[in-house]
């Protein structure tokens, strides 16, 4: 089989955890979250130009999304913006996106990604991927990305690693294991089998048809009733009738906890899915007080704080600790750190 | 003489101790500082509506601010604003606004009073002013409005009333002191013949003009060289030179130190100069944890905070203590109260 790789981005998130940085209208991975000038949903185009070209990446999103998605990527072809109508989690959007490549591309194979990650270092990032991908061009396997986990973090799946059999970097999978509690996440890095799942993996397009026909074959169903219309104006009707009629369910329980031929590949390119403010503190550079910002931020007798002011000319913080500061189009949030988990009932 | 009330308001400050909400470009006069949809320049003109037709009210400010005073008074005549070519304090701006009201209105009685104070109880407010106008309508006397004080507060100037010889409720002025030390502040206090100098003052324009020419010959003689050009187009060029050369000096140092028939009136209208954060979060309502705000704020496990946010649309508050939280047009400012005064550094 000769392959063609595709690159199926999901860009469809609320990133709720954020506001007011992150909003419904205009959510987490449309922002420039670290400060360098770029949203995470371009860093992650730029992260993988050299894996795949612009005319073979997907990028499937809410519809209202759409514009947003076409201004930050006007490299990209209009045709491979596809617009979900409603959400029903990650399965039924990889499988619509499936369903199109295969109609045009018989010899896909294909990575997917979401949209709000960030990765340190991108050459790392992209051998791996690389790996993955020579992997599965001629095979009925599954990669998933494992990142080898540097502290007991409670806020990550996790993927169990086969101790016995593995074909140079990739490794059988045991297991994957939900979010633990502080300690099951200590066991877990104790053990070194275990990995956190970046929610990345890499298949070629008949593994992605045929585990969604045998794991979810109403999702397969509902998708071949309209697949006649994909590339034509009827498409947009058609979807908006049968899109959310879909089963809600995310790829990890629709596949990936069924499919006999899943593998990893245990990572190290400092990863984070940034799905807190506490992730984006780390990652930040701080200051000798552990202070970070992103934006023009004066610090004075402050520790331990992490700011984000956007679209402000000068900001002066005096005497706080440990506290998230964040302003974003007319909305602004100061709390503590340790009730960050609490954002989501304030908003 | 029968007297025609006119007033002169002084609009020059820059405000630097309310940063970010007020700003050199844009100073607190202007600004909406107690959230009532007015700013303090325009309460101060409501204020003396019923003692002074719009058409006899002055207001004197830097060239800077004029459009904004055009914008906040669109009734004022535009002849009534009056623009300082440079900040030289209140004695060259007092007697510019005198010289230019002489020449058309000999007869003027006048209030001078500044743009940027809170008065809680206007009708009470206006009986006072009404009092100090019947006094220096026919007499070479200057009535200052003396506040009772309430605490000791050591931010104010203080007015040493006589105890003996009083008029009704006018009062001869036995000294002026500067902000005093704590302990000097609750002696006064307790002496009860100390007022706060809340800075308005009532004369009549012969009482001005002799006062300028006795105790300031030289900013008399430097508006005497240009009052020709008064109400011409000549004004704005002869100004423009000869203003900046005045002497920079205060109307308490240049004459009410020195004029003998100085008198006051002891008020209790509820007055603030509003001349620092302290004093805004007093006289605004406080929820049950004193906790204060101006604009769209939601405090969350905070206490004893005064927020004032322009311009945003939704603001969460968590976990702060004793805060000022300020933005506007792009500015931050979050410091402890307890800091304040420290402002003036940081913007």
């Amino acid at each position: 089989m000769a392959a063609e790789t595709h690159l199926i981005i999901m860009a469809g998130g609320i990133g709720s955890r954020f506001w007011p940085l992150s909003t419904p209208e205009y959510p987490k991975q449309f922002i420039d979250v670290t400060g360098r000038g770029r949203s995470l949903l371009q860093m992650t185009c730029d992260r993988f130009a050299a894996l795949c070209p612009i005319e073979r990446t997907w990028v499937v999103t809410n519809a209202a999304y759409v514009p947003i998605v076409r201004q930050q990527l006007p490299q990209i072809p209009d045709e491979n913006i596809l617009a979900e109508p409603a959400a029903r989690n990650t399965a039924p959007c990889i499988a619509y996106a499936g369903w199109k490549i295969r109609q045009k591309h018989p010899e896909a194979n294909i990575i997917v990604a979401p949209s709000d990650a960030y990765v340190r270092d991108d050459a790392e990032f992209r051998r791996i991927i690389g790996e993955a991908l020579s992997y599965t061009c001629d095979r009925n396997a599954i990669v998933t990305i494992g990142i080898t986990p540097t502290r007991p973090e409670t806020g990550y799946g996790y993927i169990q690693m086969e101790t016995a059999g593995a074909e140079g970097e990739i490794r059988k999978v045991a297991s994957f294991r939900e979010k633990p509690d502080k300690e099951t996440a200590r066991a877990y890095l104790e053990a070194g089998c275990y990995l956190w799942n970046a929610g990345i993996f890499v298949w070629n397009i008949k593994t992605l048809e045929e585990s969604i026909r045998s794991y979810v074959p109403d999702i397969a169903e509902g998708l071949d009733a309209i697949a006649q219309s994909f590339y034509t104006k009827k498409e947009g009707p058609a979807l908006a009738e049968a899109f959310p009629k879909l089963r809600k369910i995310s790829i990890d329980y629709a596949v990936m906890e069924h499919h006999p031929g899943i593998h990893t590949i245990p990572a190290d390119f400092g990863w984070s899915d940034l799905g807190n403010w506490a992730s984006l503190h780390s990652l930040l550079e701080s200051d000798a007080e552990g202070n970070a910002a992103v934006g023009p931020v004066r610090f004075v007798e402050c520790s331990g704080c992490i700011a984000h002011v956007q679209g402000t000319e000068k900001v002066v913080l005096q005497g706080l600790q440990d506290c998230i500061i964040s302003c974003s189009g007319g909305r602004m949030l100061i709390c503590r750190k340790s009730e960050e988990q609490r954002i989501r009932d304030w908003n």
